[in-house]
C-alpha cells in the first residue's frame, strides 16, 4: 500500500515519519524545504508536485483548516486514482468534510475524516487518538494507515462526525483555559497564590487535563512553548459555536467561549501558543497567575 | 485533645467516624437520631445539646451554608471554651468565614476555614483534600485532626480563602458539567452517540473529572444517584461569582455559569444531584445525552 | 410601469394594495385565493401563474426568508424579462442578497435589497421606511414604485446593506424586550408594579421604541396580538448574529440574545407575537409583567 | 419650610438652584467653594458645618453612591433633628436605602429615596423625573420640595424602591449604549455608515432614548461631552444586577452588561462620559462609529 501525506506541519511531520517506518510514503509540503528535509530524515520521498503527492492507494492532509484541503483536492482533481481512500487528519469542519466528500466521490475516491488529537507529544510518539466518520469498511481497509500512528481509533460517526467530535474536544479545552484563568486571577487577587489553588484542584472534582497539565507546564512557568496556536484553537471553538447554531441547539459557554476566543486573538495575535489565551484574563483582572514568588 | 462534630451529613457523618476512631469525639445533628446512630455505630458520643458540643478542644463543622454555621456559634457564643480551635468544613463564603471568625475571636476561639473535596467517597475512605484559609500555627494545632480524614492538606492563604478556593473548584466542575452536556447534546442531535465521544475526549485535550468520571458513572447511565446537591452546587458558584464581582474583576465564563445554574435549580428544584444540571441543557436541545441504545 | 408583488403576508398585503392604487400590479401568493381577494379589493390583478407575476418592468419580493426568495426566482429564472428591476422586501440576509443578484444578473435583471420597517400599521398607512442596498441609479428607476408605500427610502449601502441594517434594527428591538422583562420581573418581584416603573423609565434615559409602544400596548394588556411573529424576530436576529461573527466581530450582546431567542422560540413556538418572548423571561422569574391588580 | 441640599454636583447645583428660589435653602459641598458660589449666584445659604446643612424641615442628599449618604448620616447623627424629611436623590442601591432609613428611623426622621432622571439639561430647566420609594404619606409633605425641580414625580413603592427603578432604567440606557455600538461597529466594517443606519434605525422598531438623541449628539460628533460619567453608569449597571442576583432570578443580558461594564470602566477609566463605553466596543472592532467622512 503506497501512502503520501500533504502538510508536515507541527503535526503532520511525525505522523508522516511513523508511516515512512512501514510504508512507501510520498510526502509534500507547501514550502518544499521541509519536504525534502523530511525526505532525508525518515526515509519518505518528497513530491515535486501535488500530481505527485496524489498518486497513493491511500492520501493524507493535515492542514490548518478545511478551505486548504479543499484548496489541495480542487487543484488534485484530474490526477486523482479511482478507489483511493483520502484521510483527512486536518481539524476541519463538519460541512466541509461532506463538501469535500462530494468533490472526490466525482473521482471516486473516498474521504474519511480522521483528525487527531494528542498534540505534537502524541504525534512523536505516535500514540495519537484519532476519531474517524465515515463508512465503517473505508476505515477497516485504512486501520492500518492509521495505526502506525494512533494507539486508539475511534469511529464516532456518518462523514464529518470526526471533526465535529474534534471541534467539542478542543472546544472543551478552551472552555477550561479561560474558566480556569478567570478564578484563578481572581484568587491571586486576595493573595491566594495559584499553585496552592491547583495543587488543591487537581486532587478535587474541579481537575482536567487543563488543569493538571497545561497550567503547570506552561502558564506557573510563563513559558508558553508554541505547539499549537490560539488562531487555530479559535477557529476550533468557532467550528464548535457555528456546528451548534446550525441546529438550532442554546449552547450558551459555547457561544460565550467564541466570543471571547474572538478577542484573545484580537489582543493577542493568532501565531501565540494556545493557553497565552490566558493573558486576556490576566489583562482584564491586572494580575498575573504564578509569576513573581511563585515556584 | 477532645474534639465535636456538628453535622452528619453525607459528608460529616463519615468524617466524624474518622475521628472517633483517634480521638475522645462528640457528635450534634440538627436531628438528633443521627447522632445517637453515629454513636452507636462509631464510638461517638452525642451531645445532647449544643452546650454540650461546644465543650471540646476542636470544634469542627460542616453545615450546608455559612449561614448556618453562623447560627450555630450565634447559639453556642456563651459555652465557648477560650482556647478552642473551630474548623469549619461548611463549603462556605469567603466572608462568612471573616465575620464568623470576628464573632468568635470576641470569646477566644480561633477560626480556620477547612473546606474539603473528595466526595462522599473520599469522606468514607478517610482520604479527603483539605483546603486552610487561616493562620499556620494554628493549622499546626489542628492538623492531627484533619489527618483523621484527609489524605492532603494544603494551606491556602488568609481566612477565608480556604472558602474561596473551594468555591472556585466547584465552578469549574459545574463548567465543565454544562460545557460538556451542551458539545455533547450537539452531537447527540447529529446522531454521534456520546459514548464514542467520551471515549475520544477521555483521551484527548479537553476531558476533566467531569468527562472521566461523573458522565460515564450518572449521565450515560442515567442513574443520578444523589451524593452532593445540585442546590448547594449552585451555591458554590454563586460565592465565586459574588467573590470575583466584589473584586471588580470581569468574570464572564463563572457570571454565565452562575446564570445559568440559577435556571438549573429552578428547573430541576434544588435537590437532585448537581450532575443533573445536564438535563436542563437536554431539555434545551431536545435530547438525551447516552440514554436509549446506549451502553 | 408595469410591477408585481409577490408575497401577500401581514405586510405584503397592504404594500401591494397601495401599489395596485398607482400602478398596473399583478399579485401572486402560495395561496391563491389571498390574491383573488386583493384583486378584488384593491384592483389588482391575480396571477394564475408564478410565470405571469414576473412578467413586469418591476418586481416586488416580500416573503418570510431569503430561502422562499431564492426558490422563487429559481423557479421563474427563464421567465425573467431582461432589464427588470427586482426588489426584495423580504427581511432577508445579506449574503442571500448578493447570491440572489448574482444569479438574476445571469437574465439581465438587477436586485435592490429593500427591506422595510414600520410594522403592519406603517403597511397598512404606507408610511414604511425602506433600507436600501444596491446601486443608487437603479434606486432612482425603482422610487416611484418604493414611494407608493413608503414615507421614508434611506439608501444605506451596496448590495446586502438593507438587509445588513433591517436585521441589526430588529436585533435592537430584541435586545430591549428581553433587557426590559429582565428588569421589569426584578421590580415586580420586589412589590413594583411595571406600570409605575414603565411611566418613569418612558420619561427617563432607558426608554425605547419597546418601552413606549410595544409593552404598554402588548404586555401591560396580556394580549400579545400577532403582528411580527417570534420566529421571524430570531430569524433576524440570527442574521445579525451570523453577519457579526463572520466578520471575526466580537458583539456579546448580539450573540447572547441570539442564544436567548433560540430558547424563546422553542419555548414558546415560533408562531406567537414575537413580543410574547418576554413570556421566557418571566417563566424563570416565576412573575408576570402587568397582568393582575394592575391597570 | 427650611430645606437644605447636600452634594452640588452636576445635578445637584442646578436642583438646589430651583429649590433656593422658593424655599430658605442651605447648601452644602464636599469642597466648600462651590457652595459659597452657589450662594452667591442662586440665593442659597452656605452651610459652615455638616450640622448647620440639617439643621432644616427637609434635607435632600445627591452624592455618588449610597456610600458617601451613609457617610454623612453617621457624621450628622446627633445633629439631626427629629420629624424632619430625609430626601436622598443619589443614585443608589435599594439596600442602601433601607439600611439608611433605620439608621435615621433612630433620631426620628423619615427617608423617601427619591432618585431622579432627565440629566443635567432635566436638572437646569427644572424638569426632572422623580422615582420615590416610601411611605405615601411622606411623600405628600415632601411634594413641595420636589415639584421645585421636577415635571414629574411617581411613586414606585416601598423603601428602595425608587433606586431599584433608577437602577433599572439606567442599566436599561447601558445595554443599548452597548448593543448599539455592536451592530454599528458591524455596518461599519462592511461599509455601511452609521450615520444612514441611525436614520433608519430611528425611524423603525429598534430605536431608543439612546440611538434617538446619545448616539448623534455624542457618538456620531465624535464629541463625548461629559455629563454623566462611566463610572457612574458602571455603579448603577451593578446595582441592578446585584438587586437581580439577590432575587436569585436569572438575567443573563442585565448580567453580561455588567460584566462588560467593568471592561469599559477599565479600559477606558471611570472618569470619561457614559456613552463613551462604545469605546471598548470599537476597540474589538477595529473602526469607528462615525469619524472621518460621515458628516
Amino acid at each position: 500500500m503506497r501512502v503520501s501525506f500533504i502538510g508536515l506541519g507541527l503535526m503532520g511531520y511525525p505522523m508522516a515519519a511513523h508511516l515512512a517506518r512501514r510504508f512507501p510514503t510520498v510526502v509534500w509540503n507547501r514550502t518544499p524545504e521541509k519536504a525534502v528535509r523530511h525526505a532525508r530524515e525518515t526515509g519518505s520521498r518528497a513530491a515535486e508536485t501535488l500530481a505527485q503527492a496524489v498518486d497513493a492507494d491511500v492520501i493524507l492532509t493535515c492542514l490548518p483548516t478545511s478551505l486548504e484541503v479543499q484548496a489541495v483536492a480542487e487543484r488534485v482533481l484530474a490526477d486523482l486514482k479511482p478507489g483511493a481512500i483520502w484521510l483527512d487528519c486536518t481539524s476541519g469542519d463538519p460541512q466541509g468534510a461532506r463538501d469535500l466528500a462530494a468533490l472526490l466521490a466525482t473521482r471516486g475516491v473516498t474521504l474519511l475524516d480522521t483528525p487527531v488529537s494528542g498534540g505534537t507529544s502524541g504525534a512523536q510518539s505516535g500514540a495519537l487518538t484519532v476519531m474517524v466518520g465515515g463508512a465503517v469498511a473505508t476505515l477497516e481497509l485504512a486501520r492500518p494507515v492509521l495505526e502506525a500512528f494512533a494507539a486508539r481509533i475511534v469511529h464516532v460517526g456518518t462523514l464529518g462526525a470526526g471533526m465535529a467530535v474534534k471541534a467539542a474536544n478542543n472546544t472543551l479545552a478552551a472552555v477550561n483555559i479561560l474558566a480556569l484563568a478567570e478564578v484563578l486571577c481572581g484568587l491571586e487577587r486576595e493573595g491566594i497564590r495559584s499553585v496552592a489553588a491547583l495543587d488543591v484542584i487537581n486532587h478535587s472534582s474541579g481537575r482536567s487535563n487543563v488543569s493538571e497539565n497545561l497550567f503547570p507546564e506552561r502558564v506557573l512557568t510563563r513559558a508558553f512553548p508554541l505547539t499549537f496556536s490560539l488562531g487555530l484553537l479559535a477557529k476550533d471553538v468557532s467550528i464548535a459555536a457555528r456546528f451548534l447554531r446550525m441546529q438550532g441547539q442554546a449552547a450558551p459557554l459555547v457561544s460565550l467561549t467564541d466570543q471571547l476566543f474572538i478577542l484573545a486573538r484580537q489582543e493577542l495575535g493568532p501565531d501565540v501558543d494556545h493557553v497565552a489565551a490566558v493573558q486576556l484574563i490576566e489583562r482584564w483582572a491586572g494580575v498575573e497567575i504564578g509569576g513573581k514568588g511563585e515556584d
